[in-house]
């Protein structure tokens, strides 16, 4: 079994308490978080070898956030210090019709002024199996888009599995500058894990069949499989979830969960975690996407960017008939 | 653009954590509210000059409602001093069947007591546009329903234009002693804000059309507009809300909200304040309406009285498909 | 009126906060509870002479055990004391998908390892009119299934009332076992309250009316009455509850809540606090049985194990609509 | 053993958290205390059959109130319901130079609010050993001077020996009125409890000599025994307290705490209760002062205003060096 | 009475809780704090009318910044507002042996990255009477320096008296910097705040009086008054204060205080207050400087940043015996 | 460097809020702790090898405790899973004259019921550098005299240097049993720790001169060094704390620290950790018995078991004046 990396920022969410608005609160709960950082602490709990590199700041922040990593039994001896900030994030819950809303300070961070030779990825991939990255990493510009390229080559060569998680975020760059860049770097990889929106949206994809919207991508990027995601905001309070994974022509489903959304965030980094997961212990197609769909929905029962279950749990919702009854 | 005054009692509430009850609880988190002051703190924070009048004690409970109160950009100048009590009232939440419980313990605070000539509503008056005050003002009995007179009197001579709440309390006065003082207050003035049950109940009126009932209210109290509001019960969770504005013989109405209740305080009173901003700044009646709906609306949303949204946020939530999602 | 006994286990309980899961947690709020203690608590502070008998070390987690077992108005002066532990258990809340989840920690506590002669039923039933316990009780094994027979046939010597709650709980003993002690236990007792599965699956009762199901227990265990609670997962947040209570050939039917459960822990113990408060207070079975499932009710609309709740309270949720209309 | 009456008021104490001002908390922690509870609570903890006499709204801050005092043992069912409010205190902590501040709600209360007839001290006394109370209750005005004369009157014509804590408040009476009331109370009583200061300013003794301030005074007021407390301000957070007790002719001394304060309030009430164990349990004069004056440190060093201590907790201080040194 | 103008920086602060260090803490508590804010802060609470300026992003941070200055009473119409971040700043508590601890992450700023035209001082001065800054804005870099000097000549202009709070922090430059660019700022102003040590290290005065040491410095910048701070470290715990007005030739001294430190921060802000407050309110140079010191001691005594004490707090302790006895 | 192994039992602490006792508690803050365990985490946290062997329970908090060994870097593979429970302990703070208080809740747990089979310690020296225990291992009774003995003689074979931090508990054996056992384990080791009041105590060593102390010890256990700590409790707030390390045939001294504590428990483990980390890096016996001080002073002014502090803060302290001033 070989190592599963994952490349991205991981930053300090300070979360407002209860309902509170960010602007009336006193005081803030603290998590970390990143995208990829929430798919390497998953696997890592789950037995995997997970290594995930970034670059943090040589600072007490810096410190709580390698040791968080560390809690998660992720393996940090590959991250890179530097000398600058954390990037922090703040949250606060919404509420029926008052969406959530994020404040990002992110900018200046020491992972988006990484330079072009901070990491080694020669070194990085040595005995790796799987790369996973998200289109957020290079959105976040600087060297990024390069670094990211570098990365992705690195793991060719090495002969290392690539998925991404396309994850486009219009508050970090355009679409053309995304398709641009990105088009580049899922050519050809492995797993490409994209959601229904940005796929039909971005792609100008018209179909409302998951394979079908799959099958557009396969062969416009040339890889071999699709996983895509698909959501339902019901409520404030409530969304549906439910997700494909295409391989050989063929779409594989998962169930739908109409979940009570404890925290919104981290659904699609579990989802990847739970898929890289199957993919790579020997799951059939089928549960692996059943195993990845339950990930992301329990996920969102959680607080915290991260999820906190044990494979064990993840497979009881799985086979669960969704309700959640207790056993004493 | 003149001075927008309120008038009216404002307390410290002390909540129950969680879901404990009062006479469970061993802490409180501490608001303050009252519906004119809830009503005062939207308009600031929305840039209007917004002039509260009050009584409060000299004592530290007195300074933090001040301080609270001058948070919001409230105009604090016209309170008045003494050297009593505050009110208090503790709160718990209810949730299902259990209702939520409110104990008064407001007997016998500075406001209550005012004396004849604490307020000098001359003086209060001058450079202003808009005098707002609710039904519990003189509810409260001892001087103020006359206190209430004498400043709708002098609002009149001074040209203000007027609305009042009616919010007619079961738990302060009889439904004969309210009318009694209540037809006095708002007859002549420019809006008369009332609930559909209220109106129904009260004055006797048999229809179920908004329009209607407020038709007979205008006529019967000869005010300029009538805005009613209409909230269903859908469980102890989830309440529905719309409201209506008539103005010239035509019912301008806003969409049903159903809303998963965070705080059940204080939405009539952000109504109030959605409606005297939308008058006082060149929205349309159907705008008008719409805004002071997704006021009260966002207000349950959050904890404590007092609604804490910009005048984009509730812009945001007007024009909504109501299913509050992120934006990233 | 005469004294109320029950006789059981209490345990701490230690609950993760907000959502947390109890490997996250790094505080706990602590609550005592326990099936014979929660009805005995209820129906202290409803008025009854609500006498408990328990084992509890002679240590700050027994003394603070005790101190808030009075808290409630419980006579503990049958209490005896031992020089072990207390038992724990800890929980987190579930949502949606994922089941709340519950550690037992109590294993070895000084009440499980209670010695024969530890307490002296005669004495304890002196004066006594009721006595209750649950099938937990004589579950904990040892000397308990030995002790809770003699328990049994004290109080019928006494001329004591008897009401057991079948309460089976598969981690403790296997279906085999608690068929054979409680059969000894329950026959000739004056109620018995079960839930449908349970009476459905331990007793291979196929029909689905609670009154038929009923019957055949009353029958097969020579029983006055039987009292049926039934529970409907509608999803992770919402449970249906209703029971019936079965006397002389007739079925008295509680209306059915759909209630958005706080707290999944007590309600059936409610329920028997009910149930008795009604049979000992001169209500009729109708009335009975109405107040009991509106005591679960409450129950779950609350944190922690015990009920918070007056007999107004719980005569007001009885005759509501059911949707929790706060009254000003 | 005879019963330990206790008559007095009870308020609830909301704490501003940490070392934050009043007016600035916007969260309080909940104790409820007053001179003559917390002298019951410490009593009851300790075995005493500790009946303790006052009025309380039947509100759920009263419902509260009264499940608190049961918490700790003590005998409520003397006391008496009313209709109206409970009186609430609000308190900070100081530091070093600046003091704490106390900001009271107690006007209007139930308590002080008392009918000439609410209270059967003919009953109450029945079964009495022991009746104590402060120099409060008569200072809180209204009915309560003739109240409190009454009860004193049937506590002798009882039998009941009797004490009192002088405990001048200057924000409740003069010195004069004081003066005039407290005489007719303490007069012939079998033990009397002052403070140094005030037995100085007050009654104008000039002597440094603790014992013989209590002789002037044990003369002056025909009482059998007279208990001096005295404390040192060493600093905001250092208070040195020592006590000495009076009896025929000759004065018992403690030795001297240096006590880091936690909490600042119910120190005198502690030695009270103390004293009054001392008396009713066949301790020397000796050993009584000891323990008194070490309930008075112990309570201290615990937050709220009763003394959560056992019989050995406070003896263990009695007997310690005073360093208060961990046993592993 | 004319404005009291301030201007610099303020930030949120982020404290980690209780004794727990910065890399250890999953909450914190915020405050917002800045030296001139602070100052502000103080003034505004104390009656006068203090203009503070500053630059703050538009976001729900910015906003929350601006309500918490609004809370104090400060006039925040001269704030400008930016599209960056933020400056926020990280704390944790010392004890003992280990220091307090202070992270920055106020780097890109929206105040730091001031533009030269951001503010309008010939506007800002109008109307008022003193203008204070310290040495921390120029401090900070890019414009800032420019920009305060243009402050200062501004007020120098519009007759404005000035003082400034040397606050020299070698995290931010080196001497030689600070020496060069506060030489520019400070020659000619009306009072120099500055405390000992910092004035016998940059400037190499080796008297050990405080008088000649504000002799020396009055002469070589051509300033009215000096005002010198001292502290003495005694333990982690204990602090010792106090100061010096010199003015005219002659030195003012406070008495020294002894400190139990319950926040380190803002004592040297609360002195700036406390001492613009002496000069602009009739007070005598000795009564200034009492004011004054006894504004740093009550900072300290209190959490946060800020000073929440009214004007007849501060004189309480000035007049005091330094050893916080509780007035009841 | 080679590994560092630990062996023991860790177990988790609930800690009471603020100064409340445990009987009062209502919530409780969780951390973990053991002797060994902490002296691994600051091992590891200084970039140790760190290797920590014990039993946990396969249930959440079994898991729990293994995330937070992680959180320090403390390699965990050699950690055995049990079915049974974790030990738990409760504490509190003292204050003044009552001393904190611990409730052990230890017995029956995974650990102290280990197998003589269940370590393979050949396996666990492999590489291995030094090994570390305490005698709370050997105190707890069951199989572990005879494993802890195994692990002593395996560790010998292997040629792994040997620490023992005496540590004995008079609540878990006599100093009979103790002497008897910890004889067996201690001698021919490398490295002894003691405290100077056990050390006279048990050994009845009559000098008052640690290096005298130390020579007794190294002779009758043929130890290559003896480290002795000595404590004296000044008050319940402040102990001072020094140590000295005996070497062939000299001793090196620390200096002594006046500590406010925060925290009493860990100083102990933390000095070992401290010693330790000297002894394997290259620092003199001067340095490494300072940086062991050092790290116990540290130690107790953090909140938990574990010493939450940097190389360079241990160093800081180490050369510091010992009164913990700000750096700005």
């Amino acid at each position: 079994m070989g190592k599963i990396v994952t490349f991205g920022e991981i930053m300090m969410r300070l979360q407002a308490p209860s309902y509170q608005r960010i602007m009336q609160a006193s005081s803030f709960t603290a998590y970390f978080g990143g995208s990829e950082a929430n798919t390497a602490a998953a696997l890592a709990q789950w037995g995997k070898d997970s290594v995930y590199v970034t670059k943090l700041p040589k600072n007490p922040l810096g410190e709580s956030c390698l040791r968080n990593l560390k809690y998660w039994g992720i393996d940090t001896s590959k991250i890179v210090r530097g000398n600058g900030r954390l990037g922090v994030y703040y949250t606060e819950k919404g509420a029926s019709q008052r969406p959530p809303q994020i404040v990002y300070d992110r900018k200046y961070s020491d992972f988006s002024l990484s330079g072009l030779d901070d990491y080694d990825f020669e070194d990085i991939f040595k005995g790796a199996e799987w790369f996973h990255f998200s289109g957020i990493t290079p959105a976040l510009g600087g060297n990024l888009p390069e670094i990211t390229k570098r990365a992705v080559e690195a793991a060719k060569k090495a002969g290392v599995r690539i998925s991404c998680d396309f994850n486009y975020r219009s508050k970090l760059w355009s679409v053309e500058e995304a398709c641009k860049v990105m088009t580049d770097l899922i050519t050809g990889i492995d797993v490409l894990i994209i959601n229904e929106n940005q796929a039909k949206e971005i792609f100008g994809i018209e179909s409302d069949e998951l394979d079908e919207i799959a099958s557009v991508l396969a062969n416009k990027f040339n890889v071999g499989s699709v996983a895509i995601t698909k959501r339902r905001t019901i409520s404030g309070e409530v969304n549906e979830f439910s997700a494909m994974l295409f391989k050989d022509g063929k779409g594989y489903y998962s169930r739908t969960y109409s979940i009570f959304m404890i925290d919104k965030i981290g659904g699609g980094d579990a989802f990847s975690a739970g898929l890289i997961y199957g993919l790579t212990s020997g799951k059939s197609f089928q549960e692996t996407i059943d195993f990845a769909a339950a990930s992301a929905c329990c996920k969102h029962t959680i607080e915290g960017d991260m999820l906190a279950a044990s494979v064990e749990d993840i497979e009881w919702i799985a086979r669960s008939d969704g309700r959640g009854r207790m056993v004493r």
